[in-house]
């Protein structure tokens, strides 16, 4: 069993200082309550709310920021923490990325592919698949936002291997029926449950420049179910067998990859 | 609006007799309360736990059998209806199929793609891309059953323009976390609402040689909530916009085909 630990925090836009603070002492009160694999939100170095992209590109900042080692050092050894933040790019570009850390593994970066609505004005999207990577609790995978709406990206990143996909978000409050989950949560529950994954969706909370946030980090099970959540900005942390992400075998005649019929929609 | 009427029955095993009766009833009801596209579930005509496959064989019938005339007299003109049959193959052969009729198109089977389990000793599946026809009330899909849980294939019908995705299924009943939707209705919904697609599932109800069924028929918008449902053997209807489906705009700056990554995951 592995202790996933999602980090639903408030950052203060355009404040690196403060947001580096407050999301390395989430770290260590993660680290604190067990948690083995430590999410973040989507920037939660920044906030999200931008204005322009020179805002954004002052509060950019590279792969060797020290903030990264920060959060690796916070966790303890042998965990991991994926968080998001503004990368820093040529010119005046800048990415919507987040990291992976851990104290054995490179530090992998991952540049958001899918970009919500104004952050088409601010970032560049990015240009490669995002990480599958071995870790001592299997395969970790990270995608951000709204790359989960998108099944053929869940689906690669399953049959790269993933057990535990892990999204750092920014959900804006959408309506939804009394009762029900959010929709990225439905989204994230049928990602889980069609290709036998567990995803980990860390989202932020409070409101920002008049826009409201969903609150809602979910982790969800290998089986599609949310076995962890909250709508406080507060931890949220559940142990999950990864193992069974390895077994896609669902029935005695049914394995979810080996009933693909690629003849009728690709491979 | 369209209104579209899911007719959630439970068939008699190999007595296509009385299932063809109780099958043209169930249209007759549905079109006396307003349905203009029209439901059924999966195997309607026989039932679905046989023994074997000559058993199937015994109740298997062919396109030109004539309930499928008595089922598109029953819905009236200008309407449509959907379900499932065995159908009868070369040899010994038979294929889960459904029929699509209605009296301004020509009656249209499609042969389930994937099997679920034991199906896989009694039918061959289908070689064919399921049917996306132009009607009246704009683009109808048809798939069956556990085809639902491929995202690819969803996707695949949204993108050939299919504006009411039916789906008659028999689900056996899973355990599943008090309050929450049945898994297949969850993955119905999220094919909704990443495709903007409205979603019409008709399950069977009752028990059958010891499967319980879930009885979760759902009729799910194409912003992916579900309209209307019910647990019973009864009529599930709902009036539909099915004008949204044909527009994928869904932000100022995002349409959800638009935005797909042919580059990392393939057209």
């Amino acid at each position: 069993m592995t202790i996933v630990a999602c980090q639903q925090l408030s950052p203060l836009i355009a404040n690196l200082k403060h947001n580096i603070d407050l999301s390395v002492v989430a770290v260590s009160e993660a680290r604190a309550a067990g948690g083995e694999v430590i999410v973040l939100p989507e920037l939660v170095t920044t906030g999200y709310a931008f204005e322009s992209r020179a805002e954004a590109k002052s509060v950019a900042i590279t792969p060797s920021n020290i903030i990264f080692e920060k959060w690796r050092s916070a966790a303890g050894p042998g965990h991991y923490v994926i968080g998001g933040f503004v990368e820093d790019g040529p010119g005046d570009s800048v990415f919507n990325s987040l990291a992976i850390v851990g104290d054995d593994i490179p530090t992998t970066i991952y540049r958001k592919l899918h970009l919500w609505n104004t952050e088409k004005s601010i970032f560049t999207a990015g240009s490669a698949a995002p990480p599958v990577i071995q870790t001592r609790f299997g395969m970790l995978g990270a995608i951000i936002c709204y790359d989960l709406e998108f099944p053929e990206l869940t689906r690669l990143m399953a049959r790269k291997g993933t057990q535990l996909l892990t999204v750092p978000t920014n959900w804006p409050l959408v309506e939804r029926p009394k009762g029900e989950w959010p929709p990225e949560v439905i989204i994230g529950m049928a990602a889980a449950r069609t290709n036998r994954m567990a995803v980990a969706c860390c989202d932020r909370g409070g409101t920002e420049r008049g826009i409201e946030w969903t609150s809602g980090t979910s982790i969800i099970s290998a089986d599609g179910w949310v076995v962890a959540d909250s709508s406080e900005c507060t931890l949220v942390i559940a142990s999950l067998d990864l193992e069974l992400a390895t077994d896609k075998q669902i029935s005695n005649q049914n394995n979810l990859f080996g009933d693909l019929r690629g003849d009728i929609y690709g491979p």
